[in-house]
């Protein structure tokens, strides 16, 4: 006789409680992950790649641009300035940064069930950000407008996997170039209530930003708590300006969060070696996080890197593919070690469509994004054309696919439901499961799908006119947005935030220049 | 002053030995994975799923349909049979395929050059397998014919990438269902000189398959050696039937391997949980696998797996979804710990045709593969429609994107050239890398780049005729297709080869009954 087990009772109604508890935990405004994260590296060798960066900001150190108060604030914190350079005693960084930086922290929507917590085991998928073009496919690619901005926070309102309403999600270039951070963060508070990133071309428009969540918020709530969480690049190699670490400034003063980020295109901005990026990159940010924590102790501070490979024939950027891949599996074990949130990935490409291309190398750009353990995951949805375009159908596409990350990286059920040994064992051989009562409790949250995929019968796809997934998603936006419907935004803050949004705007001439 | 090291000299011709090495690396017929596999469960999570694994195989069994010789195979070694239903006692599979099956194997292919070794840490690539239809820019979809299993055996022959000439690229259906497989073994022996696989539709065939071997590589040296592996599958839940497993002895006892892998659509042909289809395919593997050993220890035999998530709308399978990618890293899990290699994923998707939602599909499938360390990835290239179809461009698409795993697998380079500390000291804060000594002794072999990519700029492509991945990738197979030349083959060899199976087809009147 085989051998009996007697582990197994009442499927059916754990199942339909593991069900139900799955269901709630997708219903957060944010993903925790339970799987480990992917390790390429050895201790021995994130060791090397810290050592390197210690090396590299004690022996050439950081260029600090215009922003004389900077110097003195890194020289009278212990770094060594001469002239505009900035030399950081070993270990100097790392130290600042593990004192006082907090390893998470909640970035508050002004819709409270939206709020997230930014940190390990947390992901926050975040729109992309920074384009000056949109394209749909109606009409192809053009400038970006500020109805197009509008139109992207609705859409990123509507789609449950953007935690985040992001920054700029396009630029719009029918407004000056001094004045559009107005428009922008007044968007994203009033046609969504998800968190959102404000303004950093200068540190004034930084000021502006939190300016305008004091009067959402109120101007004693934001000194406690964090509403913003803005992106401040490097301006790789090695050197940061009085724009970007100058809003960050304004940021960490007022207890907002900045996401520090080295942008490196490798072989022009840097080395052409992941070892060697990783390495300049941990430099470059352990150099601004520090800046933030000298400015105001304990203010949120993320550990962020871009770094894309280059076309050896042209000297394109080139996405989707894996050496970017081994450089965030890398990036985020260096950020855990340092105990901060990490910033790093997306759907990224160089195509300029929503196709193949385009699919593939975002996919092969997010599917270690999730692996990493990346906490905070910038360009989730909508990039094409390595950043100068945004997308409507590629955002809808994007989105739809990053809906897929809290299944992933919720990792294998083993509860009793998720083993279906009951099942297994009284399903026998050659019969098919799809009426087993392991089968019906499960069913409706078994398998996570994409909604603009289309799996159905090549007969049924012919039939419903033969489209490719971009037609899809271009009726799945146009929808989307006809179905939009604004979060309810008090009246009275609304009218103080136009108002003193068109006090500040006539109180200075518009200019192009940044 | 900064501290200073001095463990940095001489990075030019450091790093141009570290090019060449590199490329020495890749030009291997195979790749060999050095980053650690991806573990998503624990190793007490690994352990519940073997015993759950034992508890079927002692409970519920294995049914054997219609093959009373494989009855009397599994009794005398131990199995308790009643009727066609065997059932082993626990551990007794394990410890059958652990005495004897190797953990690798090398499958010999004609030209020496190409032969592969299939199992850790390396990982072959091989063509998608089985699809009845075959769809291009020019016919679209349509039923496929011996023309398009020749042009398919030539695709592969001319992919880098690929490393493996497959099996089935295409269903035949022009010829005989009972005479196929003739064809299709002898062009995979004819067009290319990469190995291949042989029938498994019946024992027969199997047996035909072998003997087509026997005439390439001599009797003596099959007996000795692998040339062939092929795939059969169970008839998932819990059953082998006498085509696949009949097909199995004739390979096994004849030294040819064999890939056992269960087949499974979660919901319909097992539960709709990870954790419950990684026990149920463990149990049917195992079955198969001990059989191989059974026949003739020491047979070379692949741990397989197939198991793709469902619509829960349509019933239809869904591809590119977390749960099969979860269960990728767990049967891959399994495999490393019961000894053997391990087949399972590639590239692929429900789409119809080569757009967005069969490249993110792929990749989704494909990077979660190449994490999980299997060693010989079926249906790689050309996958469309749930394997209904192989897609021409697809093909090459897949086949493409698949040439980043050996720079995705070969991890992060921590040599002193791959650190690149001499060229980030040297060049300053806000100086470019183009033209260091580092960066051209690295150029060539630094980035992996996919050729039917575009990353030019938008004006260049519209320049170009803006043409999507498909359109590319056509004019990559017409253009491989008109440039292809065969591999030399023996006339001697050709000639006995033709001969046989024109001898062989005339024995018997041909059929399309399976």
């Amino acid at each position: 006789m085989p051998e009996q087990t007697g582990r197994r009772r009442g499927g059916g109604r754990e199942a339909r409680r593991a069900a139900r508890t799955r269901e709630t935990a997708t219903a957060l405004p944010y993903i925790t992950r339970r799987v480990p994260p992917y390790e390429v590296l050895s201790e021995e060798g994130l060791t090397t790649i810290e050592d390197n960066a210690d090396a590299i900001l004690a022996e050439v150190g950081i260029e600090i641009v215009e922003f004389p108060e900077a110097l003195g604030i890194f020289e009278s914190n212990g770094a060594d300035v001469q002239g505009t350079r900035v030399r950081f005693p070993r270990g100097m960084c790392r130290e600042i940064i593990q004192a006082t930086a907090p390893s998470r922290y909640t970035q508050h929507a002004r819709n409270p069930a939206r709020s997230v917590e930014i940190g390990d085991p947390n992901m926050v998928m975040v729109p992309a950000y920074g384009s000056p073009f949109v394209r749909n496919l109606e009409d192809g690619r053009r400038y970006a407008t500020i109805d197009d901005f509008r139109n992207l926070v609705k859409l990123a309102y509507a789609s449950p996997s953007m935690h985040h309403s992001g920054g700029t999600l396009c630029e719009p270039v029918d407004l000056p170039v001094n004045k559009r951070h107005f428009d922008m963060v007044y968007s994203h508070i009033k046609y969504s209530d998800k968190p959102f990133m404000g303004s950093v071309t200068n540190p004034s428009r930084a000021q502006d930003s939190v300016d305008m969540v004091k009067i959402l918020f109120g101007e004693e709530f934001i000194q406690e708590h964090t509403v913003i969480t803005s992106l401040a690049n490097a301006n790789s190699p090695l050197s940061w300006d009085h724009a970007m670490l100058g809003s960050a400034k304004i940021y960490a003063e007022n207890n907002q969060a900045v996401l520090i980020a080295p942008f490196i295109l490798a072989g022009a901005m840097g080395p052409v070696t992941t070892a060697g990026v990783a390495a300049q990159t941990l430099a470059e940010a352990m150099a601004g996080m520090a800046f933030t924590q000298m400015v105001r102790p304990g203010a949120p501070v993320i550990f962020g890197s871009f770094a894309s490979s280059m076309s050896m024939q042209s000297g394109a950027p080139t996405f989707g593919t894996p050496e970017p891949a081994l450089m965030m599996f890398t990036v985020a074990a260096l950020a855990r070690r340092l105990g901060v949130p990490c910033r790093l990935g997306g759907n990224l490409t160089a195509s300029k469509i929503p196709d193949a291309q385009a699919a593939y190398e975002s996919a092969t750009t997010f599917i270690p994004t999730l692996l990493s353990g990346a906490n905070f995951v910038l360009h989730s949805a909508g990039w094409l054309e390595g950043g100068l375009t945004m997308g409507y159908e590629k955002f809808i596409l994007d989105a739809d696919m990053a809906g897929m990350a809290p299944s992933l990286v919720a990792g294998v059920d083993l509860s009793e439901n998720g083993q279906a040994m009951d099942a297994i064992l009284t399903t026998g051989p050659g019969q098919h499961y799809l009426g087993t009562e392991h089968t019906l409790a499960n069913f409706e949250t078994a398998f996570w799908r994409a909604d603009t995929s289309d799996s159905n019968s090549f007969e049924q796809w012919e039939l419903e006119g033969s489209k490719d997934a971009a037609a899809r998603a271009h009726e799945r936006w146009r929808q989307m947005l006809s179905d939009y419907e604004p979060p309810p935004l008090d009246d009275d803050v609304d009218h103080r935030l136009t108002q003193w949004i068109e006090e500040r705007k006539s109180s200075f001439p518009d200019s192009d220049v940044a």
